[in-house]
């Protein structure tokens, strides 16, 4: 049975991506900052635990607006995934990059999908920000993965918000510290209002 | 010289007080989750950090609404802190706790009160949500001490909110992990915009 993940970069003040998100600059204004540990800031570590994720992972979940802003130009027209990854859209559009699958009738039905073929390994949500959100709302997700960047972006968009009124306790169960990033991995488990 | 230190409790998602803060909840709705740390999850690990900030504290500087709700219940009418603490306020009180100074001019004003007897030791920006983020907005922050609590707190009080513009890169120089939270430790470098 594949576990739900949530796997994104953040800053320590919750932003996933900086201002003015734009195919230019798909993670906004500063984006860059976040994901120093998987670039200038790289550990051993680093590559260890990219590398775990992108092994592990037996399908991907994302939004269509992070498929569209990426694809041309971060992902350079090809999917960086060896997994297939579903993308929760409202149409299908006449072209899609390989290893990408449309879905428009909700997240449910992308988590099918996802499942049908993700076997044992994990399915990772990987953004945007209202993807996740509504994963977390409906209580889908089995764990977090979340890397905490050392850095204050006082703006642009966060992670944690607008998921609901109910506090979700977690249990760590993983943490690595690097430079770049402290990477930190929790079950959810839920405790109501 | 002494350094002025931002310590606090924090969720995951960036909360550090429950909605409907009051003298019977003077961390709002649920606040008690979030300090698991110091009361059932407490390990020696967390003591010795508890143990650490309070003997290496000299002056604390805290706002007058967290100064009005903790200090008949939650600090029993007394202060709990040896060092001095200054309370911004708008006004002072007619009676004052022993230990806390009221200071009405503004955070530079306490500040400078407040290095004028901290000697080597830090200065503890302690809350609530507003002071900290003055304080940071106004660049007088030295060091950021966070424990990030495993919870999803989904409202309250934020701490970095309304923080200004500037991104802050921050330098990781301790992380510390306990079952109760994450003890993170950054100093301070200004980024600019």
């Amino acid at each position: 049975m594949s576990k739900v993940v949530l796997e994104i970069t953040m800053s320590l003040d919750g932003f996933i991506a900086g201002s003015n998100i734009s195919r230019e600059l798909p993670m906004g204004e500063g984006g860059n900052l976040l994901h120093q540990w998987l670039f200038n800031l790289k550990t051993d570590q680093d590559a260890i635990i990219l590398d775990e994720l992108m092994k592990n992972t037996g399908a991907l979940i994302l939004g269509n607006r992070t498929y569209a802003t990426a694809i041309d130009d971060a992902w350079g027209g090809t999917s960086p995934f060896s997994a297939p990854a579903f993308v929760l859209a409202h149409k299908t559009p006449k072209e899609i990059v390989d290893g990408f699958v449309f879905v428009t009738d909700g997240i449910e039905s992308a988590l099918t999908k996802a499942k049908a073929i993700a076997g044992d390994k994990i399915i990772w949500v990987m953004g945007g920000a209202n993807v996740m959100q509504q994963f977390l709302k409906s209580g889908l997700i089995d764990e977090l993965n979340i890397h905490i960047a050392p850095l204050l972006f006082a703006k642009g968009t966060r992670l944690f918000d607008f998921i609901g009124n109910e506090k979700i306790a977690l249990e760590k169960i993983m943490v690595k510290d690097t430079p770049g990033a402290t990477h930190l991995k929790y079950k959810i488990s839920r405790l109501g209002r």
